[in-house]
């Protein structure tokens, strides 16, 4: 495979400043890392959060975003086992960590202190040429669409974990707060997948008829719905046995905390700069629930999460737009004019 | 043995009225019950709230308070198996739940819905003969000491459960906010007989003296600390595994979530009314901790927390009075002039 | 509802003696017990182990046997609290336990030492009106078909436990060993509702075409497959990363030690009398397996169990005939002439 | 530091040939490795088993064995991050892998089948110079004696992960099988660090004495034992909730599946060629036990079993001899002439 010099990149120079897309030198890999080519990439929330910085954590300056990357191998660091050039490739959140702390030695490499993030840290997927660790790459399977599976490398993952951090078996009732977005309509078909009973909890009857096509089996409108808490006490007997907080409504989230089942989880996954979660004490303790913050999952969660898409039990509805374009995407995003996911085409 | 047909009770009318010492009659268990002569109570801060009726579940009334009652079995409902007559038994928090629901099935007996509650909604242990739901009364080891082991009946049970909740291997680092009070003070004993390392955090050095006699290994001393949370990360070398929050001070919890390690676990136990429990929900996600609510323990933890006192390894300190002297112990308990557990010997 | 004085039921006096179809009086609850209008019965291998006294355990005699009886709630013990006449339950191997002992209080109710075990030490579900312990006694919901709920009562349960004990995620490989038989097709249609990825090992196209349509999603002939172990490691990516084995053949549960992944599950479920499991320890060290016995379904077990049942997720092919044509049953039984399960109605 | 370009090392060209001690060249390590100037590395059976060649998995030839190698960093591959010169660091038995595989994902790397073994299938520690994974390589605590440590980096850790295996809790029952022998008594000690109750059973009076020094609490002496399994079921109340075989009798092994108790686990976790591991399925089902196999410890249990080690609670005598004296420890141990451990000093 013949690999260009250049490339074209989205890339900015300072937090909030110009989005330009420009030709940039095409990254070499290190010992320890593979080059790929990346062909799509999802626009996740956390790229505009990158891009403004709004978050407690610096940013690389300048910086090419982007963690939803799919493409192919196109080089390998001379240090690097188990890849060959031609193998799909995934860039996601995490780029690599250290391998040596107590987090990464229990698999829980997400919450290494020095880890490294795509998009953040590490140069990441806006771009054609992007090099990522070969540990931490997601290895997709031959075959799977690239552009589809783009938003599983980090959208699909993360509800995935969150969905395994609510600790159920099979048969259990979940509840997803913010069932109908884009995240929310992950969760429901993982959920399903896993053989758990989904509740939505959710505003409006379009939303409602696409949680049902995703698979789940009761819909809250808490838009009309006299007593969310009451009416998902009433339909579960007793309460959901685990909740995802894909909505990041401290009152939402609040909320699930009342509407969780005695012993249950309370999942919390989006990353709201600033946001509290409160609960009552007293409730807390004579229920006995868990409030569980859930971050972006491992190597083990990537395999899992993409198999499930790849063996079809996942739909990902994307619109793809040019890489060209990504200013725009991020207006959109800003305004909350956004629903589903924006997948970028690196090659326009 | 002969039972007498009245005994010595402390008896309220309403919530918050008078404490009245005085002849009642001796109640008869019914089919699943046993009757147990109570030799001595201990007295805990959840008789008070009963009492007064802080908490938003009602009392029975009249009510005789009191669920850390240690005795001997004089009566044996006819229904009942596995008790007989001279067995030690002891009164504690849950004194029978349905045995039907899903909390009850799973073990979660404490969790059950309609749990029946010792010196709350059932006549407790500040009484010389009291009723006891045949499969829920602990089972206390022959030779044990009554008058020590009433405290163990809840106190105990409850900061073990609470450690257990927090999840945790033998090695690991344990914080015990509030450690040398009358639960910190068992919490760091059994903390040590379970393998962890304990660190405690208090007020004072004659605190710290007392936490380090029941085998605590770091100290930390709230009032003269520069930075309590700062100098926990530094002495775990990344934050406690766990942390039991024996003090119920809001702004306590909220530190232990900083202080806590990555996919750590803050145990909330204290039942303060109207407490809310805040975290931030960016740190809660990224460094993907648990918050756990812990209740009272069930039978298993109940046989567990027992042995760990009769073999010795857990010392429970007590001043012993009268039954007839518990208003004066509630007196003192409101005004937090209380150091350690009182026990009332239901002879006097 | 009116009970009558006399029953039609099967009854034996010595183990492998004549089973006699006769009128017997009906039996009347203790305290702590149900009576329960028994209408169908499934009729399960144990049942002709427990008539011919196969086990290192002493049935009761006379015995009435059977332990899969759906029915009507028609008579309650004055001490039973949570059931109304009119109920539907069900009667299950575990007729009673202590509720005292370590297993009891650990929801291992099914591993009580003093377990009482219906249609082998309690008089069980080949008559027409059978007691069944309150607390143990199946609650089958409303609207439940009670012929074809029967043989989830042991059938169900003992195969969902031990799906259960194979410690799976959705999307595991789960291998059942005689997948197409009447225990295996259970378990293949609990282990697609519980999301993971089923494996059936078995002999004919019959079985094939079986196990397909009940979800299964590989077959693997024993008689036409070249190497069953290299078979399942290659189509599974390095072996099933849990084995049910329902086949009781030592051969098979060998094998299974071989084509199950490292650290995965092999369940042993069933109960030939004087078989044997074997490992080869280097095997079993190095791969890190766990061979796991899994014993009948406890309360929770039961309720979930059913629980899918009555969504639909699980059916159950049944054969019914009178409860007079028992013997006949058990006469094909024993010469292994019974594919699926037979269900006897008590009325005729 | 300087570091020679030659050493001393014992080497052999073939399985069962010379065991030379002699000069060869010191190695170079790899980008993504350490050098290690090895002081003591303990002599393990396993060293034996590869030497003679005794194992289904073929050895590097020639090999440098051993894989308890306690030494100082003196080198550092280009790639590697994490260590420094003057670092303490350990050779253990798994040397490195692949870290892409579904195993390695989920911190079973010890499990990987691309496993690379120090002493076996990379040079180990029976030199003055070896090279190691970075990633695997130990990370010894500084100020810990070098010699003491040496077995605790495989005997040590291996018995600490098949006491974690047991899946226990402090309170619980533990039986070592062979509690006074190498494994065994560091056995005892991790299991009372551990929080547990430790049953040993040996034979003899010596062995007694040594087991109740290092802290265990009832010994069998299957010399003089009635009945094995009848006395540790009566001293346990109903049979050890763990049990250890250090011993690898197949005897004592299907032994241990009777005097575990209920929901019990019994691990193995020696490697005789071609022993077996039998139990009665009746039992295994009925008592619903668990017969696990624990291999070597993973990095996390590296860091905790060297963690217990350097605060003291665990002891490992040993006794050092001269590298050069290697075949002679051989010999001896291979008529089973050895007490306790031999360490060698590279220096000698």
């Amino acid at each position: 495979m013949s690999v260009p010099k250049t490339q074209k990149a989205v890339v900015f120079e300072t937090n909030g400043g110009e989005l330009e897309y420009k030709d940039i030198p095409v990254p070499k890999p290190a010992a320890n890392e593979i080059l790929i080519n990346v062909k799509y990439s999802g626009v996740c929330h956390t790229d505009l959060h990158a891009w403004k910085g709004d978050w407690p954590l610096a940013t690389k300056l300048p910086l090419v975003g982007g963690h939803e990357g799919a493409g192919v191998v196109v080089g390998i660091g001379e240090n690097v086992k188990g890849w060959k050039l031609g193998d799909l490739a995934g860039i996601k959140w995490l780029n690599g960590s250290c391998m040596a702390c107590e987090s990464c030695e229990l698999s829980n490499e997400s919450n290494c202190p020095h880890a490294d993030l795509s998009g953040y840290t590490h140069d990441g997927s806006f771009q054609q040429y992007a090099t990522a660790d070969a540990v931490q790459a997601a290895r997709i399977p031959e075959g799977t669409d690239l552009a589809e599976v783009a938003p599983i490398l980090c959208a699909g993952i993360t509800v995935y974990k969150a969905l395994k951090s609510a600790n159920l078996r099979a048969g259990n009732w979940v509840a997803i707060s913010g069932a109908a977005g884009g995240l929310g309509s992950l969760a429901v078909q993982y959920a399903k997948a896993m053989g758990y009973r989904v509740i939505g909890i959710d505003g409006g009857e379009e939303k409602e008829q696409l949680f049902k096509k995703l698979g789940g089996e009761y819909f809250v409108d808490f838009r009309t719905s006299k007593d969310v808490i009451a009416e998902i006490l009433e339909v579960t007997g007793g309460g959901a046995h685990g909740v995802v907080n894909v909505s990041v409504s401290e009152a939402a989230i609040e909320a699930s905390t009342h509407y969780v089942r005695a012993n249950g989880t309370v999942v919390l996954v989006g990353l709201p700069g600033g946001a509290k979660c409160s609960s009552d004490v007293f409730n807390h303790v004579v229920k006995s629930i868990s409030i569980v913050g859930s971050y972006v999952g491992n190597r083990a969660d990537t395999r899992q999460a993409l198999d499930f898409f790849a063996r079809g039990l996942v739909k990902s509805p994307i619109k793809v737009v040019g890489l060209s374009e990504l200013p725009d995407v991020f207006e959109k995003m800003e305004k909350g004019q956004i629903a589903g996911r924006y997948v970028v085409d690196t090659a326009k």
